[in-house]
């Protein structure tokens, strides 16, 4: 029999969508950063849908501050929305908890909640809670829409050869120390589409090893890193900026031509924040091949 | 130190509401089968919110079949849009499971929310898969949107002193047989607030004891129930069709002189559904109260 440590996340969401009914012509699938629903040609903006679940013992440890771990739930949703170029809305929050937890830590994790809502312009729409056996993994799933005006619309599968790579801020180590406190790059991203909408965009919260395979995937391309350029966080190497995950970092494609007017135009807009080139799209099946980085699933986790 | 088991889920809504920002003008807030949101007066429908959770042990047993237990978390979801005057439209799925589970069980659990999307008009958006800690339960979370005609939103809060209560099929003994294989009573409530809208609406999922006083409360009215008109499930004794939850039948309030005139035009549209006339709401504090139904967190569970 196959368990789900046998295969990767995705090739699990692959064989399971073929199962259920689909959106006929959706304007973005199950794959992006979030689900993209066009209200119809009198609209301006498109609604963005968006998942996220943190998991006791894999996503937080059981000692982690619960104001850290609402943020963390809360601002991961945040950085899929600016990922698509596009903004927080409605949240609704689902609490699945052993009936021991404190009443104080549920609530500490709604307050660090509160502090992201109130940071990036979204609100509480509604929610549930639910108790799960004793000694099971406490769950905290929060779902959402957004909102992205149609012209600010960045998905991951719109990059081509001879496209630019580049990230935001640093890589590797999050888990040590960003991981539940990290700043979702929406403030970024909302002057990027306004100002060089990037060819393609994703956040990266798996690592780039993993991540930036998917976003070249879903573009039709191959890609090169130069691992010398890649922006390590102090102290890391570049296999734990490749590996680690959890960066939420933005990586970005753009048109070779206007990398430099970008990067001059950043430096101004963000001076605490670097904006790296780290390599290029290339033809599907030239480039390299990347190892690493998060899966759920995976072996080790089956131990 | 106060543990969730010390609360009810009602109380406990209520403490962690007040730590994040709300919307400022909800439709519906928390607090009613889904949240409302309006687009603005230029639009005939409005957005509909729901999330909800299935946790392994909880709300279905490990052995369960798991194209029931996929039929169920997308049915629960749909009865919450029936409930409002609703329909069902983008599913978001996030399952976190052991990596022990057999691919095939989480197959199967997709076949199971694709049939009930199939019967009830929903497609999938998207969704996420996480792995949870070996030997913890497995979660099954579901949100979804849904779309309601302006003139159709059909709340709990709106209901009236003299109103009588109705609620469809019957009541009870739903944990032996029914809770993996109800049907959402979208059909029915489609047809209510075509022809015979209700004054207030919601489905019982955790039992008429515990929710009837939610929407005599949400209505600011008290409530009686006539114990021998409630429609029993065979073989079941008035404290089940009470206590026992997740029957998602639905109960509605509809103003007294209308009431002939529903039950005859209703026996003619669904032959093969009772409705019944099980009490009537009365002035605040006036009435009765009633004991039992679902509590999550409740001792019981904390043992």
């Amino acid at each position: 029999m196959i368990h789900l440590s046998d295969i990767g996340e995705d090739a699990l969401i692959r064989r399971l969508i073929r199962l259920v009914p689909l959106d006929a012509a959706p304007a973005a699938g199950p794959g992006d950063d979030c689900a993209v629903i066009d209200p119809g040609p009198g609209h301006s903006s498109l609604l963005l849908l968006k998942t996220d679940a943190l998991v006791e013992h894999i996503h937080f440890l059981p000692d982690a501050a619960p104001r850290s771990v609402g943020w963390k739930a809360c601002a991961r949703v945040v950085s899929d929305f600016a990922a698509m170029g596009g903004h927080p809305q409605h949240f609704l929050v689902t609490l699945a908890l052993p009936p021991q937890t404190p009443v104080a830590w549920a609530e500490d994790l709604y307050r660090g909640i509160g502090d992201c809502l109130q940071r990036f312009g979204g609100t509480l729409a509604g929610g549930e809670t639910s108790s799960v056996p004793q000694h099971s993994a406490a769950v905290i799933s929060i779902a959402a829409t957004g909102s992205v005006l149609r012209h600010h619309l960045t998905l991951r599968s719109t990059a081509r050869p001879g496209h630019a790579l580049l990230v935001t801020g640093s890589l590797g180590g999050s888990r040590l120390a960003k991981h539940l406190a990290f700043t979702p790059r929406l403030k970024e991203t909302d002057w990027l589409v306004s100002n060089y909408k990037p060819a393609a965009m994703m956040d990266l919260s798996d690592g780039l090893a993993r991540d930036l395979p998917r976003l070249a995937l879903a573009s039709g391309c191959g890609f090169v890193v130069e691992r010398g350029a890649l922006p390590l966080t102090a102290g890391c190497t570049v296999e734990q900026a490749l590996g680690d995950g959890e960066d939420f970092e933005m990586l970005l494609a753009m048109e070779d031509g206007r990398v430099a007017g970008l990067l001059a135009a950043w430096g101004e807009a963000f001076p605490e924040l670097t904006l790296t080139r780290i390599g290029c799209l290339v033809e599907a099946g030239a480039g390299e091949a990347l190892d690493g980085g998060w899966e759920h699933f995976s072996k080790d986790l089956a131990k």
